[in-house]
């Protein structure tokens, strides 16, 4: 069911009684890009940390919208023996309601736009009628807005204003304003005399209408409604009418009414999230980090910088998750099961040893058909994402005895995979734990190295030629990691470069180490009083300036623009995708413009593809302790 | 007529000879958001030089796309006495169009966005059918690598490679790479000596391919043709095929061709940007700054930071410019026009004593109806920018003796408003003037006040009330303009307030004075060597820092969700828009988020254009000097 801003209020009804009725919720994100940095391959290097992957993410892909939620609920049905699906696919905008709205800037990345484009996604329902949201700190701030309203209109007994010197008592009219105001309450007392019922006052200043409203308040706190109308010509100014007591509630409860209504409707499809976070059900998604990151961020509240902080925030929104490439990835089914992607991992559970789960549409919602893909559509990812879930659940209950056909979504079997969500291209790292600690692998065959710009991955593959085989995770244009097959040739490496000029190599614990250094010494800063740093700043400055400017002497940076010559040109091709979020994106995006060399990004991908499925071994993972 | 990806190639002579014969063009472009920094009103301090103006449209506007482009081209038919107007409206979009091309990330502001979905804008139109463009850089870079992939392939006599190392001769293999490139060279002999016509070799990585074409290159310069295909799955790999020599050339012709074809449809839209250039024509714009600005930094190049420098680019590309808006607001026409925003400048030279222009459509030209308005549609604004163009000039006419009815776009009565781009809202400088320098209004009544930003104007009319009428214009949350009614009291002003805690004065000079000697620092900064500059480190931090750390104790920048207290609060509405450009983001903007007081930039506005129509005399602008 497609649910735009046309549809979202008769809606809302249909949409609780789904999540609350459901056994687990699937859901799936379409966002206008993935990264504002650097390219996708770059964002995501296989030796990152989960607070590295964290950090970049949050520093890169926050800026893009999520524009178009999937929402796909499923209920067992016990007696039928087959799930009941109700799907949602909902069209985002943050419009702005009114002139207190925040006007939000949000990041479009033209591959991510094209390749939605070409799979048909219609931006106009997006932008033209796409459903607005506020996150927790706005809508909190429009209600105080919308109380301080309703207490600086004439609507309740005594004004009773926000301002501490204004609620006092009379009004501070400025000099210059009291000519103009005096004629104003002149024009009242004629109203109050006469038979006339209204009074017109002319146009004026927002400010001066503020003034009107806390005299007249103050003035004559019942017997007079005072509202401010528009002229044809946009203009403001203001209408005193004469009313009795009951007449006056009247029209300020209707007005109220009114403005709690928009409240309610600019909260829109965050109201959406909220019941889903508050039903505490078991929500489902596919490589869903960045889902989770984007929900979180736009309809709840600023990503925390810290990602223990993260986790927290995630675990009270979403108390249960599960990730379904990850689940993929994880034994017993990585050895069922070659591609992850969602399409594909879809179409192997169709398979034995798998068997496809019964579901079917509830009545009055359209049944997406998986033979005629649509995928990338918010709501079908979702769908599928449900089915491969209630199969690979489905599968666990065959290591029962005896057997169970059917594994619901409470059952004790899948709480191994709850609230790991999968790290995209981490070699030997394979969740991240929202419930606690983070692997830590050891890293001890692995070298950061650090050279010219114009090197290439071919050059490094010369340069650690006498090695064997290694492996290369490019971490930007001067730098890499660069893993040896064996944690003893780290040292000779080490002692090698020693007296290199053009290259250098550091262990890895090393260059932790040195990453730690220079973020104590930038807490140093932050944390510390503004009159402490002021005192110490010579001479914090100085350290700071030490432990971070690189020793040796070319430029950290790319120019955009500047070619790079290497001894050995590499031809530029794309590889095949890894994953079906935005593949778009994901394919030009190692092809950035910026980077001056696109093709090692590629190579490196080809080999850590390779890599990964030798070492995600179950020794690091976690492994389920049910079988 | 509106021209998409789809007509664009078909449209492109159509195009080029409606510029080609054109008395005049007029543009408009529509843009995906106008700030994404301060709001607008903020953005557009009324007393901005125009160094302030550049940069900081510069700095806030140009991460904005311009997606719709909209040319109006009109010849004069002296027999019948009437224009002939071609209108063309573009969809422009950065459509990656292969894995090299760069990915554009640009910014969309939702008020923009919302507003231009209610004017009806197809936004699909621009994401999914959008017409490519490269700017001048770009298509340089992907030029070279068209030329690079043709010296590598093995379509030239002899191999030619970029690199230095792999020209002289046999190519580097790495060590791992050797019995793989062997094996290759086996299975290609092979061909040789058999009947076979080709042989497909197995999938490989990128590098490897490399390899492949160096070493067969090099090897065997005539007899093979190497080309790399792509299987089903996405994988690539390549395909040897034996040729005589003819098939080969004729092969690689047609690889080029089509590759040049795929070159220049990349170049796309940026090809009627350099017609426009190249033929010299005037071309005229209402309140063009914007429009100029990001057709520039598109389809040209970055903009440059020095403000005489894009005067230079600007006249460059566009030789001659009008700009409607400008001439409106000038003498004899300012006389006789109070609204100089599009919609109503077209509405008044409809009536006496302006006269309506004779404007047809050319033939297999769709017409606007100017009754019906499409306002926002940049191919109808361009329309009627011209027909506004007409009206003014043809009125100059009117001015001569004898009388003249029609006023072509050569006269030397048009002249003095050449290059002279609107400076919207600032008070006393009306125009950018592109060919020389720049207007310098006194502004000894100026004073700068720094204060705590829960101020509002309230606080400063507060402040200043001893002075008579003043005028605020808010440079941001803690800072302002203050022009006083007279010069003289500025001395007093500033005496009173050196024993003040809460706020600083400082006259307009000192201000001014303040700035210089900070860019100087910073010029320091860029243009000495890193050397130079590490030495004199210590000594040049500590003296910028004094220059710049504001010597009061609250913080410059306003947090967002902080919500302002202050003596009084002033009602928060919108202010009729000024201008036509993208209304909606216009209004938001001024009622930012995150500005904790949306309302002082609204009183200030309306302060500001009272006092406009008073400053904008005519001694301080060039009034042309024909009449």
């Amino acid at each position: 069911m497609e649910v735009t801003r046309k549809n979202f209020k008769e809606s809302l009804d249909t949409i609780y009684s789904a999540i609350e009725e459901a056994d687990f919720l699937a859901i799936d994100g379409e966002f206008s890009g993935i990264s504002d940095g650097p390219s996708v391959s770059t964002l995501t290097n296989g030796l990152d940390t989960p607070e590295e992957r964290y950090h970049k993410l949050r520093k890169h892909s926050m800026d893009f919208l999520l524009f178009q939620f999937g929402l796909c609920t499923f209920k067992y049905d016990h007696t039928e023996v087959k799930y009941i699906m109700k799907s949602f696919n909902f069209y985002v905008f943050p419009k702005p309601f009114n002139k207190n709205s925040p006007d939000v800037k949000f990041v479009c990345q033209s591959s991510s736009i094209d390749f939605l484009a070409s799979q048909g996604f219609d931006f106009n329902k997006v932008f033209c009628i796409g459903i607005p949201y506020l996150n927790q700190e706005e809508e909190r701030l429009v209600r105080e807005q919308y109380d301080e309203r309703r207490s600086q209109s004439n609507g309740v007994g005594t004004p009773s204003f926000i301002s501490p010197n204004s609620s006092k008592g009379p009004v501070i009219v400025p000099e210059e304003h009291k000519v103009f105001i005096e004629k104003v309450i002149e024009k009242v007392e004629d109203l109050l005399h006469t038979e006339k019922n209204s009074v017109h006052l002319e146009p004026c200043t927002a400010f001066q209408r503020k003034l009107i409203y806390q005299t007249l308040n103050w003035k004559y706190p019942k017997g007079v409604h005072v509202e401010t109308v528009e002229t044809k010509q946009k203009e403001r100014s203001i209408l005193v009418s004469k009313v009795d007591e009951e007449e006056r509630k009247k029209r300020e409860k209707e007005k109220q009414e009114k403005e709690q209504e928009e409240l309610n409707d600019s909260v829109g499809f965050s109201r959406v999230v909220h019941a889903i976070s508050k039903s505490g059900k078991l929500v489902v998604g596919h490589n869903m980090l960045l889902d989770v990151m984007h929900t979180i961020n736009q309809f709840y509240c600023p990503l925390p910088e810290d990602l223990n902080e993260f986790k927290e925030v995630t675990t009270c929104v979403f108390p249960r998750l599960l990730d379904t490439k990850l689940m993929a990835s994880t034994h017993p089914f990585k050895e069922l099961i070659n591609n992850t992607s969602l399409a594909e991992l879809e179409k192997r559970l169709k398979e034995t040893p798998f068997i496809s789960p019964k579901v079917e549409s509830a009545e009055g919602f359209p049944s997406y058909n998986t033979a005629s893909e649509q995928l990338h559509e918010a709501g079908y990812d979702a769908y599928i994402t449900g089915l491969c879930f209630i199969s690979m659940a489905n599968f666990l209950g065959t290591f029962l005895s005896p057997p169970k056909q059917h594994i619901s979504a409470r059952s004790k079997l899948i709480e191994p995979f709850f609230n790991k969500l999968f790290l995209m291209r981490v070699i030997d790292i394979p969740y991240l734990n929202l419930s606690g600690p983070d692997l830590q692998p050891k890293r001890d065959h692995v070298l950061y190295v650090t050279f010219p710009k114009e090197w290439k991955t071919s050059d490094l593959y010369q340069l650690f030629s006498a090695y064997g085989n290694i492996q290369v995770s490019w971490i930007d244009d001067t730098s890499a990691f660069v893993s040896l097959s064996q944690a003893d040739q780290v040292q000779i490496a080490v002692n090698t470069s020693r007296y290199a000029e053009s290259y250098r190599i550091q262990t890895y614990a090393e260059y932790v180490e040195t990453r730690m250094e220079e973020k104590r010494a930038k807490r140093k800063w932050s944390e510390d009083s503004w009159k402490e740093v002021e005192r110490k700043r010579l001479k914090v400055q100085y350290a700071a300036s030490l432990s971070t400017s690189p020793s040796y002497g070319f430029p950290r940076k790319g120019t955009p623009g500047k070619r790079s010559m290497s001894p050995i040109q590499e031809e530029q091709v794309s590889d095949e995708m890894e994953e079906g979020e935005i593949q778009g994106s994901d394919e030009s995006g190692a092809s950035n413009w910026t980077s001056t060399s696109p093709a090692h990004t590629k190579s490196t991908r080809k080999h850590k593809k390779l890599k990964t499925e030798a070492v995600t071994s179950s020794e690091l993972f976690e492994v389920p302790q049910v079988w």
